[in-house]
């Protein structure tokens, strides 16, 4: 039984915030304030290093709930925010700082962490999805996105693929290696970001990628800049994305 | 001397629209039909084989006049709309339709023959925005867009790279060829439409177009479907992006 516990419920930024767990995992759901019906939900998978209530998440939830009506969940990922790290998940950290400080290039650590992580995230985010969906202001055939950049995308590309409730996804940020199979069983809108300037993913690993999901619908914003300076008007751009293909809630008060 | 000559005034899809000539050449200019102040200015080039009040161009105008209360300005092309074609021009379309007709590359003629355009209509636009900024409506020192996909593009890389009134433009869909020197002179916020599938324009050629803008700001938008797929969504994807660089008009009524 992947039942949903609710730990707190107050109003921050304008949306009703709960804080839940389940199976032991926490997670935030954010929701319209005034919301009196039922309304689609997007799923937001945060970034590595980042957490469930990291300043990305509060910034991209505050479009998606106040200006598209939308409910958004996110849960801490393995080794991250209220989540402890294994032993396991402090010698990746080690590996990472160590290729950074040797200059060595980062992508073959985050790759192979990610996928280790993915792994352990898909199963949690899927009771999740099961969890919510029992909510009456979310419902069991409602509308659901996805939102998940850089580690976001390591985790969102196999959750997508194998799960059909999930019917439109911005993904973005990641290098393609071991999500290039699951990607090419998507077939749902897609909006890809990338760096034109990244550092770490090279444009052509960027394009593979991209490349490889199977939608008939898919669009690849390239902007200019480093890996860390994605531009702010991507998230209004993910926010009409949704707005396009979840619809609009059934009911505002 | 420049003057603009107004033709018509109605109110069509809710817009102002008037007609004009400047030195010969017919364009129409559509405003807010309740402006009472200044308001930025979008100089919108059409594609080739169009015209001026093409439903694409109208289209587009509704939402940079209505939404964003901006002016929008097309010039008719020479050979398009109401502008009669030379024999140059005949034997050009001919060569066209006869690369369609030998399942030949339309790449080489359309480079030429809209290299040949532009240079006929990159001083028309300039002398049609000096009589356009005599207006109180529009003024001198007034935010300055440029729109143009296909030819509107082979038209307005050189028409930018050489005129600073213009601080924001979206482009797309071209051949690098002849642009790209035009191109890395071009240093305002740029947002770029290639389509992934494109059966006439290579990704390595849009790639390399993109690439050569030395903006800072530049965005590559790059959506499944061929040439003529471009999606809908781009045109609201522009009208953001002009909001952003142009910023609103002085005063609405």
């Amino acid at each position: 039984m992947n039942a949903l516990h609710f730990t707190s419920d107050s109003l921050v930024h304008g949306m009703r915030e709960r804080e839940f767990t389940v199976n032991g995992v926490p997670g935030v759901l954010w929701s319209p304030a005034d919301a009196t019906g039922r309304a689609p939900l997007v799923l937001m998978a945060h970034g590595g290093g980042n957490h469930k209530k990291h300043p990305a998440m509060t910034g991209r939830a505050r479009l998606f709930v106040n200006d598209c009506g939308y409910h958004v969940a996110v849960l801490d990922t393995p080794a991250h925010g209220d989540r402890q790290p294994t032993a396991h998940d402090e010698a990746e950290l080690a590996a990472l700082l160590a290729a950074r400080a040797a200059g060595e290039p980062e992508g073959p650590v985050v790759v192979r962490y990610n996928a280790h992580l993915a792994e352990l995230a898909v199963p949690e985010w899927r009771a999740a999805l099961d969890a919510l969906q029992l909510l009456p202001e979310i419902g069991a055939d409602g509308p659901v996105g996805f939102f998940g950049n850089n580690m976001g995308t390591a985790i969102g590309v196999p959750l997508v693929a194998g799960d059909p409730r999930i019917t439109a996804a911005v993904f973005g940020q990641h290098w393609p290696d071991v999500l290039v199979e699951p990607a090419r069983r998507i077939t749902i809108p897609i909006e890809y970001a990338m760096q034109w300037d990244d550092e770490h993913i090279t444009r052509e690993q960027s394009f593979e990628l991209f490349d490889a999901f199977a939608s008939t619908e898919k669009s690849l914003h390239a902007n200019s800049g480093k890996h860390k300076e994605l531009p702010r008007f991507e998230a209004e751009s993910a926010a009409r994305f949704f707005a396009r293909h979840l619809g609009t809630p059934a009911t505002r008060a």
